[in-house]
């Protein structure tokens, strides 16, 4: 089946692009993580959400989420890895599988953290952003996880079954560490931060940290989100931001953007008026589409 | 005493500007009606303000006027006639009072009324938009206050003090407007709708309704906006909408825009989120200014 909006992501942005097209009657799949959006979790309180005074980052979170209950919408657990403009659709892929629609809205938010000392030398010699995609690469091979956020978790297991030894590097807040519901028993913890990705010049073969190192033949680095332009190929950027236009559109005809993605301020309120905007655009013009035809 | 930021309005882009530069420590004047907004009264149920699901007008209103007063923010009940950009700071005239502000942000919304039969011919020449301003004028003379808010009922007991006849005619939804607590008890009301205004060559002589017409000096149209060009002389429009850039800066520096006054779409998350980006790129604007003195 093909949908009408593919949105990517699940903080106000594209919550709010969410309401808006769903309002209007739009065959909607939301791709995001079940905490919405680690930014909203870890906001201790909130003054300036109008009309939601002093809010904890959790209690504005849950009334996202009862907010889009109550209009029917559920995000898919999924993760995006690419999307490509096929002329009067997009394809987007998460690992193997694949999914249709015709506008897409990316509300991605934007990655604060700085490449490791070796990211960028080893990327794709054995660094990598999506375990599931590259699992196949790692048959009966020692793999590290390194996971910014919990969602993580599940791409460690993911590997766990095709990797000889995984080991898992949690960068979050974990009240013990030593061990992590739902992850696989014969996943190694390691508790603490890695420094640098080592490897010759053909690959990586060293993950080190502190007082420690260990010999792997590949290291996944889960972020929260991912770079616009590695998503989209042939995505305008500006620095880390997509560019847009009032209306949200970017150079991608039928693809739209809002929130952090597009720059700052980074702010809730900001991007949900964005996401509003976005959604409404991507209403009109698929309706401009269907008139057409 | 010099404000740093004077702000326009008082619907959602007007307040989130408000208590976004509220948190930066800046000293703020909002310009508004205590009712917020008659768009936002007139609402029956709003389902895309994301987090406050399924909400009525009024009690989006009310989230709003609870938010700022947690602020420790106040709403001045002035209408502003004009604004002039004197280089370093804007001087703000409502009626002979002027205030001064280093920033202004323009959260005025739209206008969606059109112009009356004669209205626009006879602009200056008996037809204001002012009555404070004008009321001079019109000393010993018969008035008409054609009111599209309950706002024009303050002036028009204003004009009713110097005018040797008043008469008001209210265009909003009212129970019994043979009576309007707060009217002054002299003023004639008038519960139909004028479909014209006449004149001689020179001047306004009648306000004409479906079955009767009145006699009158001048008539003053009192609507809930004013055109932007007209509020700020210099200012870059394009049709009914000010010209804004992402970060909401207009074409006069130190002059900022959100909401409806900025275009479609006309919703009230887009228009919360745009006033919380100008209140943040005025707060740049003031602190660069200081860093740079």
């Amino acid at each position: 089946m093909r949908y009408d909006i593919a949105i990517i992501g699940s903080g106000p942005a594209a919550l709010s692009a969410a309401i808006n097209a769903k309002i209007r009657n739009k065959n909607i799949i939301i791709f995001g993580s079940k905490n919405l959006s680690n930014k909203l979790i870890k906001a201790p309180v909130v003054d300036n959400y109008l009309g939601l005074a002093h809010i904890t980052g959790k209690d504005l979170m849950q009334s996202f989420k009862e907010h889009i209950e109550k209009m029917g919408l559920e995000i898919v657990n999924k993760k995006i890895n690419n999307i490509y403009s096929m002329g009067d659709y997009f394809a987007l892929m998460s690992g193997q599988e694949m999914f249709e629609a015709t506008t897409v809205i990316l509300g991605t938010g934007v990655e604060f953290t700085r490449a490791m000392v070796g990211e960028e030398e080893f990327l794709g010699k054995g660094v990598g952003y999506c375990a599931t995609c590259d699992a196949p690469l790692y048959k009966g091979k020692k793999v590290a996880i390194i996971g910014h956020t919990p969602d993580a978790e599940e791409e460690a297991n993911y590997i766990n079954e095709i990797a000889e030894k995984t080991y898992y590097i949690p960068l979050y807040n974990l009240k013990n560490s030593s061990e992590i519901d739902g992850l696989d028993k014969n996943i190694e913890i390691i508790s603490s931060r890695p420094t640098k990705i080592e490897g010759n010049e053909q690959h990586v073969n060293k993950l080190v940290f502190k007082e420690e190192s260990i010999d792997i033949d590949g290291v996944f680095i889960l972020k929260d989100s991912v770079s616009p332009k590695e998503l989209v190929p042939g995505l305008d950027t500006e620095g880390a931001h997509i560019k847009v236009n009032r209306d949200m559109s970017t150079n991608i005809l039928g693809c739209f953007a809002a929130g952090d993605c597009t720059g700052k301020p980074y702010q809730f309120m900001k991007a949900a008026g964005e996401g509003q905007v976005a959604g409404l655009s991507a209403v009109s013009y698929l309706d401009k589409i269907k008139k057409n035809n």
